[in-house]
């Protein structure tokens, strides 16, 4: 598989495959729902709608949407709807979970069910594409959005779903940059530092497999030869990381809302972990992140 | 005092304005002579040069640097380096102290040092001053340098050293977003929103005085008046913040690079909390940004 290094070329290559079916749950919802038709509009994806289906076709009146082409699955309260859209994919009738008007708390708890949802690895992780203008290749990052302050064994689970999604973008053995503040281990004052310093030896050793882990590294070390040059650090990963592992949420959240408010940079976050790839898009989030979202959740189906 | 908006607006205010010597904490370094060099030709500094004058003397030819009309004092080792410059600004011969060669935790000792040092607050941290293209003001950050997991009343007082700065850019009356993952309050899985919700009350209740002072906020929420909007936040501070607390230097940290590496911004940064500003270049730093942290340390001075 050739590498996607762009936003561009993501969308031709799933514009070229065949459709997949988003299942939208709790449909009801103004946003998501424009976003759902505007990529069946683009003949990425089917939307299968859950909801009550008077206040989605009010819904879609109102937007101006044309949704009489897509099948519309009645459903009532949110764990009704996030059950149901949880069973359609079970069923193998639907590709991608993305959130409606039901709460992110009630879709998890769906997802997260142990004999009927959908977790197939021990961790679920919001991962974020980022395309830069002033970085060469598509940048993923973890996590945002789901794991507050990961421990070891969650930022290895963190690191393979990452490591899991950039392969099927073609980066066939990512490099993966461990984010604190510095590039020195200081594990009493930065344990961040010292669970940097024990990935990239987990990584050494093949107990993460599939990609390059490398760290402590300050960001500009991740992203920067020349900060790599001056700082004197050798390494495969620094200046041309795939993957950053951020620290904690806080620190992956102020990174993902600084690319999404004070840059240029094209964005896409979704969560991974599951059996399919879940849509999540924050009621801030901008048309084009959605769209984005959707795409790179039709690309992992 | 009218406001600073740019760093232009700062250079124009302080070309007009009185030299101040910076004294050079061994100066035998290529990359902050070359930036006092620069400062000293652009009118807006007078060096004092504290090392061993052969090797200053040496690397001035080296690098092409004019230095004859700088005074020069001879000091040894770093720590001799460190305490001599920190004592000719207690003798009133300097108005803003930097690094050279001398390593930051030998300078921090001699800054620090009970009875012969320049601590004037009870907290030194790290202030970052940002010019981003898509804000309309400076952008005050803290702490991304010195400060690694700040409890609450560390907080306080870097919240105090920011407003004090901002306040002299002009700002009467700085608003505060202390930053975290999101907006809510949520103590037990998110500690950092309880330290934003106790920080905007102290602030309400004038225990934190000349700002104005609210949070959580997501990162969003502190720049987009949109993004409040869609959230449903009203604050003054919301959308509309001259000064960031970030939850700790990792989070800081990353914000600043960020900025750095992968936006337009222009960037200082500085040490406050002590009697005098210091200026604490990191040799990953451009050229621009120790430029411009010598201009707001002078205005500050």
């Amino acid at each position: 598989m050739s590498k996607i290094a762009t936003f561009a070329d993501l969308e031709r290559l799933v514009k070229s495959a065949a459709l997949k079916r988003v299942v939208l749950a709790m449909a009801q919802e103004a946003d998501a729902l424009k976003a759902a038709c505007y990529a069946a509009a683009q003949k990425i994806v089917e939307p299968v709608l859950v909801g009550d289906p008077q206040a989605i076709q009010r819904i879609a009146a109102e937007e101006g949407l044309e949704i009489g082409a897509f099948r519309l699955v009645e459903a009532g309260g949110e764990s009704e709807c996030a059950a149901t859209a949880v069973q359609l994919i079970r069923g193998g009738e639907g590709d991608v979970l993305m959130k409606g008007r039901v709460s992110t708390a009630a879709l998890m708890r769906a997802v997260l069910a142990g004999d009927s949802g959908l977790k197939a690895s021990p961790v679920l992780s919001h991962v974020c594409i980022a395309e830069i203008g002033s970085y060469p290749k598509l940048l993923f990052m973890s996590d945002a959005g789901l794991n507050i302050a990961p421990d070891l064994p969650t930022k290895v689970a963190i690191v393979r779903n990452a490591v899991a999604m950039a392969q099927r973008f073609g980066v066939s053995r990512p490099k993966v940059a461990v984010i604190t503040a510095v590039e020195k281990v200081n594990p009493e004052a930065m344990p961040a530092t010292a669970d940097a310093a024990i990935l990239a030896k987990m990584a050494d050793r093949g107990q993460i497999e599939g990609c390059l882990v490398d760290g402590p590294f300050a960001l500009d070390n991740a992203l920067s030869a020349k900060s790599c040059e001056t700082k004197g650090i050798r390494s495969e990963v620094g200046g041309d990381a795939d993957i950053l592992l951020m620290p904690d949420i806080e620190a992956a959240n102020i990174f993902y809302k600084t690319l999404a408010y004070l840059t240029d940079a094209k964005i896409a976050g979704l969560i991974t972990g599951a059996s399919v790839p879940i849509v999540l898009p924050s009621r801030a989030d901008s048309d084009s992140i959605k769209y984005l979202s959707i795409l790179a959740a039709v690309l992992i189906a």
